[in-house]
């Protein structure tokens, strides 16, 4: 792979935002109207059992051990990925600005061999296969000292940004921290060098205490509409014992994780039949290349879920201001969710 | 006004942003399925001329010395205000969150007395009326003492979040300087702190050096795609001649502006027959309430629009990470923009 092939990396010199653009250009003309999301159908889509084949080679699965080649998750490159697995970083200067090479990977985490099967109703053994699936690809990508970064997230729903019609999480691993993690961990570095305790492990607390914006609370996590949500309905799981790392969940949290997120996901469905969302793992950076800053992010920064409902259309005042508007509050939007 | 009247402020104890809760929630059976902004129909428009008294009383108008009742913009108070004028902060604690009362101002500035005329196609005289509209209301709210910030933005076409089907540009005051706005005083700040001068002007410098990434150059300001862009065929408009507040805007600096911005969306609607966009001002904050702020933001900062294209949806990917993915590269879409 030539270093052309590769996609590139800017950083925004006002923000410190890295972006991605990719190296073949679309024309004004591939700018199609909104399509609303439709996703690809059953017939055309070859993340459904039996066309193994026809994706790129797999990276993982979890076998089915009903049948020798049959499995209950899998992992495939994605077909046009952002970030490429081969090559080096190439930190560099254009003028006044930084970038480097796109390097990092952009998996596909399909949830089940059957096409239509929502989250919610995959069952709590599945999840957890699917959780433990996320596991595996992030311990597996932080040993790649080029990455700094794993992000596992999911887009259900038209509204959503989802390209496909088949349950699937997306992965993308990154060679610089995203600047909405960075932003986290910033705020929680400041408020550990204040208080000298996780923010994280404070807000569960509180939240506990005063029990208004609670949804759910089981043996290890609790789920919330936090304090300041940025969209209605908002939702954060977060694990009661402290720990930074996702990769470090244990089996017993996993089944106990699986419980929560699915009865969230049960609970939106039951309020809103066609809703969109997005969820996401906020987990710490990777450490290998960050040892020294490692030690302090293991006591300041706590791993999370946090689930977005997609109603709001943004406009111009989000945009321009990063000031969101929220016509529910998240003391309604809980027990709305409590009591579905 | 009772205090139980007002929105409420809350901040976000890990990011610090604030959002505003409004006090009367909708029910999950308000949200309705998106209806892609069709926007308000003019037979049913308070907008457009005539109308005048079903509107909140009148805040400024530029009136039309064709006739004496007769007006060429006007701005009113917006129907449902999430900042109100009235009420003093009651900055305060709850737990261990910070909140306080939403005031502030929502304006809709009318930017025509005609319902179907596309910004594009107004004429530069009335695109000179619309900027001065913006300047006037600008000055004006910078008075009040409580109001940190003034945005003015644009929501134009169904993707762009837009309500009404009038042309109008909206204005929102608000006792917090917006998150994204801190981030560039912030970003600003830091670059001036280690170059000493503003990062601004060097961009503008680079820019017009390089040219590859610029649209149009006239006298007074420079539009380009900026290295970074967040969307494709993001556009920034810069004054030339270094300044930090909008509100300073010469008479000959304004119709320079109309012109160039008129330019701009009409590149745009050519390549872009059903154009979504959001542009909106960036300009320092008020003055008052930060003497000694001021003093260095005169230096570091520099008042700019951004226009900012919506094809994309964006998905889990955005939302968690911050980053954004490019289809189309800034010195590609420039070029389309310079040659349509």
């Amino acid at each position: 792979m030539t270093r052309t092939d590769l996609n590139e990396l800017r950083k925004d010199p006002l923000l410190g935002r890295w972006i991605a653009v990719l190296n073949r250009s679309l024309q004004p003309a591939e700018y199609g109207q909104d399509d609303c999301g439709k996703g690809i159908q059953e017939e055309d889509c070859i993340l459904c059992e039996g066309r193994e084949k026809e994706t790129l080679p797999e990276i993982m699965r979890i076998s089915d051990p009903a049948g020798p080649k049959r499995w209950l998750t899998r992992v495939v490159p994605n077909f046009a990925p952002v970030f490429k697995v081969e090559g080096d970083l190439g930190r560099r200067g254009e003028g006044m600005y930084d970038k480097m090479n796109s390097i990092g990977a952009n998996e596909i985490i399909i949830e089940s061999p059957m096409h239509n099967l929502p989250p919610e109703d995959m069952g709590l053994d599945q999840m957890v296969r699917v959780i433990r699936t996320y596991r595996e690809r992030m311990a597996d990508l932080e040993k790649d000292a080029r990455l700094r970064y794993t992000l596992i997230y999911k887009n259900h729903g038209r509204l959503s940004g989802a390209q496909y019609g088949h349950p699937v999480s997306l992965l993308a691993s990154t060679p610089v921290i995203p600047k909405r993690v960075k932003e986290e961990l910033d705020g929680a570095k400041q408020y550990f060098a204040y208080k000298e305790r996780c923010i994280f492990c404070d807000i569960i607390r509180e939240e506990l205490r005063v029990g208004t914006r609670v949804i759910l609370e089981t043996r290890y996590f609790a789920a919330f509409c936090p304090y300041a949500s940025k969209f209605p309905f908002e939702t954060w799981l977060l694990p009661k014992r402290h720990n930074c790392s996702f990769q470090e969940i244990q089996h017993d949290e996993m089944e106990d994780l699986a419980l929560i997120l699915a009865t969230i996901l049960k609970k939106m469905k039951a309020l809103f039949p066609a809703i969109s969302y997005n969820y996401f793992i906020h987990s710490a950076p990777n450490r290998v290349p960050r040892k020294d800053h490692w030690h302090t992010l293991g006591e300041d920064f706590h791993w999370h879920i946090e689930i977005m409902p997609r109603f709001v259309r943004t406009s111009g005042f989000e945009w321009g201001s990063g000031f969101y508007i929220l016509p529910t509050s998240p003391e309604d939007a809980a027990k709305y969710l409590r009591e579905v």
